[in-house]
């Protein structure tokens, strides 16, 4: 009787020592770091974006609200009250961006910072301010730590935002050293555009990109038929969409959508990577990094809609990094940023003063880029020997007809303000010129001016043809994320996240 | 040595028992909630005021700093690293500020969604959109649980924000009924401006709001020997600042640090507030709401460095809070909010690019505000009988002086579009014009022109002079701080607080 007694105790002593032993010391599983780590960088997106998307989604709800009439004071859903896939996570964090030489960064330093943790000047890859010391990545060091690699981009897989994962270059112009790096790099799966600079421009004898990527072992597909084909078996693989623009980018998710045939969006370049890199029998798990290029490139262009669809496609790429993470909540931890602002963008506009009308956005149905090659076939039609328009002086009913069709906008119901506005843009851009820079910015005038007008009538404005200085969001969700709550920089990102899979950052 | 054993046995096992229980059930102090509660709301503040603050502390830096020169490349600090008190909390979350019937929503409807946790329709107060149900605030429920309360703004007492702690009206424009209920709500400090309509536009023999202090027992003080003198002892208060301008607000804090002699500071207001209801024998605590409300106001009018400044004087009535955090670490909550954006500023533009010059704002010396009255007292003297404007038809001398004082701006250094529409507002101006509202807003044409012209130098720019929709920043210290993480609505916020201070919000 005694005895057992005294067993009894001794257990119940063990038991509770051992829960006195758990909570003074953190679980082996504490210890181990994260397995699996997905970085997604919305590039030049900030708030505003974020938000006006979500407002947009809404904007039938907006749009139809009477605010004096009590019959209509019900929406089905509160104004404003969509939430997109990232904005759904429970940490939330805001970080600056500024770099070594300027308060408002370039993607280059930006991408440095996020990558390696450090603060270089604009325009430099993982090179220190005086060229002297190279920076190693929070992907290179998860790599040397056996994860596997994932680089997805809707822009060039050699542009600055992917390169800071895998490239040391003094000038993020480099893109053919940056190609080699990319082959060099032994990382699993690159996908999304293509290369800009596939051969040497220095050395014509010299391998190309391509070359690189057979002698490294790479598999290279730039055909759906291909894409589909990878499996996990694949090895090393570089996967390129198989539509690309000038820039060797994938097309603005507003035109992929009308020519999804031909297009593999940003989110089935991820969900394909999480299958390719994804290995149950391997421990050490694996790093990603998915970049929404065109954010920035449609807030350059100061194309509301085209940099709002440009971000609902960049969360429908995170729906597939949570729908992994709801299969593995423990071992995973995915991070959404941006490098930057750009563009200043605002939901409010003088004009609008209080109202907004996100509803006529849906309006639009091209791309400014898009619609820069039907203005220019326009006036290709109108050019004499020399090169010389010799069409309309004024917007015709074909020019109307394309404005209408491009942007949803019925001249005769703009303004008269805003139909000089866009007279004047028509004939400078048939006169074959740039116009005035603070207006236009270096892009198509009247392009650039029926954005503009679009966005304003919409309670949309811009600031900028440039990137801000405007702190972007971060957004956390599994594995160790309260590390990235408050107000932090961005070099700080790369040390909490390599502090996440137990890595130290060095040089 | 048996019986030894077990005694030891028992001791250890109830001993671990007791560390396992603690870790089970929350500690009493748990329960107990927040016994102090700050809720800071920066009126029309959002990152781009935040942010800018700290670009123009280290303005010397970003304009001292030469890209390619590598002699230059170290700054004494990095660009941009100056960090704020409210910047250095813990815990960062964002909210979304639409209202019942606006996706930008105005200060009634934001302010009532901070205090009661309810979206109603733009100008109301307290009420439901129907007007039929009136909603309880957190800080009238919080005096009901026997906290005492405080209420500080540098605008007017019967202003929209902190009238929506105390008051219940259909209008904010009712602000005699507001002021009535102020001096009926028992709380037992007010602070900062005056009221604006002090008697009764509908019954001149009604009682003033002045009467019904007196009646509940306040002691009204608006000289600066009158607040200094109050004490604990001195019961209800109500203290005014000296200086009031026309809407009954304290000066923009530009034009305060020119005359600190005659005026309380927002952080003078909320240090004696501290003193004042502060009891540490009250085992009930207290709540207090400080409004920054004059950056909304130089947002308004795209005011840039006034609205810089405002924001500095914000948190510098913030450092206070955190000097009694850092007395009651366990017991304090710190939140810090905005209502909403305003302006749609932000910290790049078109003409600048990549490149600030932030240091360009220390030319500013006087509000817009300021100015006007100069612009006034400079046209005043060219006027006919017939109040018709004789004076120069281009700026001169004079002009040009006063230009330079109050913006440190030389019109010969800038350029000529500068100069061209400057010489428009001033024509404008002297003919006692309002102008184009797109260019001008309804603000002194000249006036609101040059701040237009110093922000853009500067690399700053505003979208409009209405709210905007852009999500504000919600920056948490202290007790269950944690609960403002991530991103949510602006009437979650005045739920958590209700939650902190183990309150729940109804109707």
């Amino acid at each position: 009787m005694k005895t057992l007694q005294i067993k009894m105790l001794v257990l119940l002593a063990i038991a509770a020592f051992s829960a006195v032993s758990v909570q003074a010391r953190p679980s082996r599983e504490y210890y181990s770091g994260a397995k699996y780590v997905f970085l997604f960088i919305g590039d030049g997106m900030s708030m505003a974006q974020i938000h006006g998307v979500e407002a947009y989604l809404e904007a039938e709800y907006a749009a139809g609200l009477d605010k004096k009439d009590p019959n209509k004071l019900l929406p089905v859903r509160p104004v404003g009250a969509a939430k997109l896939v990232m904005t759904q996570f429970p940490v939330m964090g805001l970080c600056t961006t500024y770099d070594y030489g300027s308060f408002i960064t370039d993607s280059a330093s930006a991408g440095t910072a996020l990558a390696s943790g450090k603060k270089t000047l604009s325009g430099v890859i993982n090179m220190s301010p005086d060229f002297t010391t190279q920076y190693t990545s929070v992907a290179e060091m998860a790599k040397k730590a056996g994860k596997k690699i994932g680089i997805i981009t809707s822009v060039s897989l050699d542009h600055a935002t992917p390169a800071s994962f895998y490239a040391h270059q003094n000038s993020r112009s480099n893109m053919y050293e940056i190609g080699i790096e990319l082959a060099n790099s032994g990382f699993d799966y690159f996908a999304g555009g293509g290369f800009v600079s596939p051969t040497s421009k220095k050395d014509p004898n010299a391998m190309t990109v391509f070359d690189a990527l057979a002698a490294n072992g790479y598999t290279y597909v730039d055909t759906k038929a291909g894409f589909e084909g990878l499996t996990p078996a694949s090895g090393k693989v570089v996967a390129v969409n198989p539509v690309l623009d000038s820039s060797k980018a994938l097309p603005y998710e507003i035109d992929r959508k009308n020519d999804e045939a031909s297009n593999i969006s940003l989110a089935e370049f991820t969900r394909k990577g999480i299958e390719m890199i994804y290995d149950a029998a391997n421990s050490y798990g694996f790093f990603m990094m998915v970049e929404g290029g065109k954010i920035d490139w449609a807030n350059h262009a100061n194309d509301a809609r085209s940099a709002l669809d440009d971000t609902l496609a960049f969360d429908d790429a995170i729906a597939q990094a949570v729908a992994f993470y709801n299969e593995h909540p423990n071992d995973t931890l995915i991070l959404v940023t941006a490098d930057h602002d750009c563009g200043g963008m605002s939901l409010g506009w003088a004009g609008t003063a209080y109202d907004n009308r996100f509803d006529l956005l849906n309006g639009q149905t091209v791309s400014y880029l898009t619609f820069d090659d039907q203005i220019e076939t326009y006036r290709s039609g109108y050019l004499d020997p020399n090169g010389v328009y010799t069409g309309p002086a004024d917007i015709d009913e074909q020019m109307k007809s394309l404005i209408l069709a491009g942007f949803g906008m019925d001249m005769s119901t703009l303004s008269l303000a805003q139909n000089q506005t866009i007279e004047t843009a028509f004939d400078i851009t048939m006169a074959g010129q740039k116009g005035d820079s603070l207006l236009y910015g270096g892009y198509n005038p009247l392009s650039v001016t029926l954005t503009h007008v679009l966005n304003n009538n919409a309670g949309i404005a811009y600031t900028s043809y440039a990137h801000t200085g405007i702190p972007v969001p971060v957004m956390a969700l599994g594995k160790d994320s309260y590390q990235f709550e408050g107000y932090y920089d961005n070099t700080d990102i790369a040390k909490k996240m390599a502090g996440v899979m137990r890595l130290i950052l060095m040089n």
